[in-house]
């Protein structure tokens, strides 16, 4: 039995601000209030505990007063990422059965399905309020959110986080990183994705201030890192990168009330690293994931120059073990168990669990060295992290086969110098297409960053014995031009 | 599941300081050494996992050693009062049949019973060492610890404290509390008391060094508090007073660095708040009880003054209801549920549930006021606190009813300026006694603390319809003497 987050922060700190935007801010009483309001609103639209509903909106105030009246009404969320197609988007909510969208006004020609209600956020708004009952107790099994990602096969799958998922996870970080009594958090990471939801989580459990960022941009953040009005952030390298070019532009240094930069999203360069000790940033860079609710592991800040290129060591309640290895350094699969991992997925996949014996398999390659860091070498998948954006090859793969000219088409990762990395296409043609035809046709069905950003016609694909396609001879390709 | 606790800890950081004592410190890799040597060295003396034995130890660094040995090995420990007397000692270890008494070599004289195995500190550390199976994860529901309590009865009562139950109270207070980097809790209370106990466990969870003295001395805290070489620390009241008076004395504040003075075992003076307040020392007034495996609810220092008297709020994941109140203010008994609240008791209570609907009453009385603070208002059994000690009235009660000069008898806690109260006997007699006589009948029954320092002979009890003792109006008479 877990208390009901918000209703249980209010009571203990209501006066304490819990969120705070441009220069507007809410205590945990108002932010309950309105998100009160919000869901007897969404009870006028038969919308209650029990129910699933998919919810699309940028990642501003009013999306974190929706996401809160859906927690307190115990209503589960299927967090649509918006930047995906229409295409993409129905496919998810049709998938999860959800009861309705929640969608933000300017979101609307987003959402094509007509097998559930479509209710604008403004539609909510201006309804009348109905009473609820709250519960004032969670069990720790109930689903909170659904995230979906996708793997091997490119059909996304819907991850259940549930209340004891997105809780443990809260509480792990909180025994790494600490936590003070003026401890604001900088969310500049989509709502939808697990690194900016899992910062809304730690804000009710913590009695923490989330500022909030609807788009991310480099200077405001730069000023309020030297200013010391914030203590915490997350970031992906990318936008690391474009902070610290703003520090030394202006020749500033971190406030020391700066504790913690959330580094994820795959690794960080050697030289940010260096730079961010320069602009004394205390960089933790971290390996997680959808399906374990963010971080699973973490290396802390003192280790960062000492153990180049590690995720670290898994938080408190965590644990990670090297599939078949029986001593330091030897690689295998990682595999990953504790309270933050997921029961499983909903729709299509809900039967597929995703563990084995209790362990969560992640298809990422890694290894443990001898002190116990954990290394990743190689991503599930041929997974391709494009500015914090995953990527599965598959699914492109999947999109381009379909094309009527289309032989055959292998995807793999590119390295870039601001995203880190970009898909690029391998096309076997079965009559002659030109690249543009085919980023278009991408374009409709596939969010902006999962276009390839190159098309490179082949005659053939690489293939073993067995005909599995050789997705690492593409990159040796690419790496030859 | 949750990971045993030390063998984690030392995993994620070997090398931070776990304890100190003096002028010695001790890593978590080094305490894991001693500890996981011990722990074989019980194995020699057929002492593993899923044993009960009791523990008789000052509050030292050896103690510390062979506490995290039984955890380590999965012991169950009794943590036997070392100011108890031998029957008191006695009737613990043989209602909770243990297998074996561990005690420090000093306090052998202590241990009567020879219905177990005796096995001193200096037997276990020069025994040869036996290879152990440790259990790298525990269950949640696994018995850690259990502590002896008393009640209406006057029959101590031991209440199990689970994995669970400690591994969440050290989550809950780190929420309410938070953590730094640099973090020194400073121990100076007894570590067979759950005031003490939880400091040891809190070291673990959050990777934070123990600053341990054997005996509390006001002068050294004091230093302690004014150089920053602590940062936390847990007190009673009388202590309080006594650093107080070495910091008024010596014209001190606390350092910057001091966070949290969390004051425990009765209700804290105003004056001393004030005092405190002078002192820049953040006083944090606390209620909790053995069955709750430490606090319950925390009165936070920012409310100290506004809300004189009170015991705070709970602590996130706990939850406080007065029962049978309908609206603030209403009095009632004091009704706690989470998951830090023990399953319940062993030995000859064993069947006996403390839980009422998954609630555990208290017996205290109390009310929460419009804003949710918690008061206490009348302890629970006319629970006398002397010093941070709890004394039940009925356990002196019986002793003195069973001298063969005694009718009947009364017991009630009296003011005083040092320990808060002390114990106060009425005693009707069937033949002329001396009160020396009598007090020195308790002193080889009962723990110093608890022989009444008044001794006041009458000619009937105060009872009610029922025959029920009226222990208030013994307060009366007390008052009005």
């Amino acid at each position: 039995m877990i208390p009901n987050w918000l209703m249980q922060r209010v009571y203990l700190t209501p006066n304490k601000i819990a969120l705070s935007y441009e220069k507007e801010s809410w205590t945990f009483k108002q932010l309950h209030q309105v998100s009160m309001r919000y869901a007897r609103q969404l009870k006028t639209n038969q919308l209650q505990s029990g129910d699933r509903i998919a919810l699309l909106g940028a990642s501003n105030v009013e999306m974190v007063f929706m996401i809160h009246a859906c927690l307190l009404a115990g209503i589960e969320i299927v967090m649509l990422n918006n930047r995906l197609t229409d295409l993409e988007i129905d496919w998810q909510i049709e998938d999860a059965e959800v009861k309705a969208v929640l969608f933000a006004d300017e979101f609307e020609a987003k959402i094509k399905s007509n097998k559930m209600d479509k209710i604008s956020f403004s539609t909510v708004t201006q309804s009348r309020e109905s009473p609820f009952g709250i519960e004032e107790n969670w069990s720790p099994d109930q689903t909170v959110t659904i995230m979906y990602t996708s793997g091997t096969t490119g059909f996304p799958k819907g991850v259940r986080q549930t209340v004891n998922n997105h809780t443990s996870s809260a509480l792990s970080s909180v025994l790494n990183l600490g936590l003070e009594e003026n401890d604001v958090w900088l969310c500049t990471m989509p709502l939808f994705h697990i690194s900016g939801f899992s910062i809304l989580v730690r804000s009710v459990l913590y009695g923490m201030e989330v500022r909030l960022y609807e788009k991310f941009d480099a200077k405001k953040v730069a000023r309020e890192i030297y200013e010391g009005t914030i203590t915490r952030m997350s970031v992906v390298s990318v936008m690391l990168n474009q902070i610290l070019l703003e520090l030394e532009r202006q020749e500033k240094t971190a406030h020391a009330s700066f504790k913690t930069m959330l580094a994820g999203g795959g690794s960080i360069p050697i030289d940010y690293l260096k730079r961010a000790n320069a602009c004394r940033i205390p960089i933790l860079q971290t390996y997680g994931m959808t399906e374990t609710s963010s971080q699973t592991a973490t290396l802390s800040a003192n280790d960062a120059l000492r153990k180049i290129g590690s995720a670290g060591k898994p938080l408190f309640f965590n644990q990670i073990k090297i599939k078949g290895a029986t001593r330091a350094k030897e690689h295998g699969e990682v595999f990953i168990r504790g309270p933050h991992v997921t029961p499983g997925y909903i729709g299509r996949f809900q039967e597929n669990s995703p563990l084995i014996d209790g362990w969560l398999p992640t298809g990422d390659i890694g290894y443990l060295d001898e002190e116990g860091y954990l290394y990743i070498v190689d991503r599930r998948s041929d997974l391709i992290i494009s500015g914090g954006e995953n990527i599965y090859p598959a699914e492109i793969e999947n999109v381009l086969a379909a094309h009527p000219k289309v032989h055959e088409v292998g995807v793999c990762g590119k390295e870039h110098p601001k995203w880190g990395q970009t898909p690029v296409a391998f096309v076997v043609v079965s009559e002659k297409v030109e690249a543009e035809e085919l980023m278009k046709y991408c374009e409709g069905q596939l969010a902006k960053y999962k276009v390839p950003s190159d098309i490179i016609f082949i005659e053939s694909l690489p293939r073993n014995a067995s005909n599995k396609l050789l997705r690492r001879e593409l990159k040796q390709w690419l790496s030859q031009q």
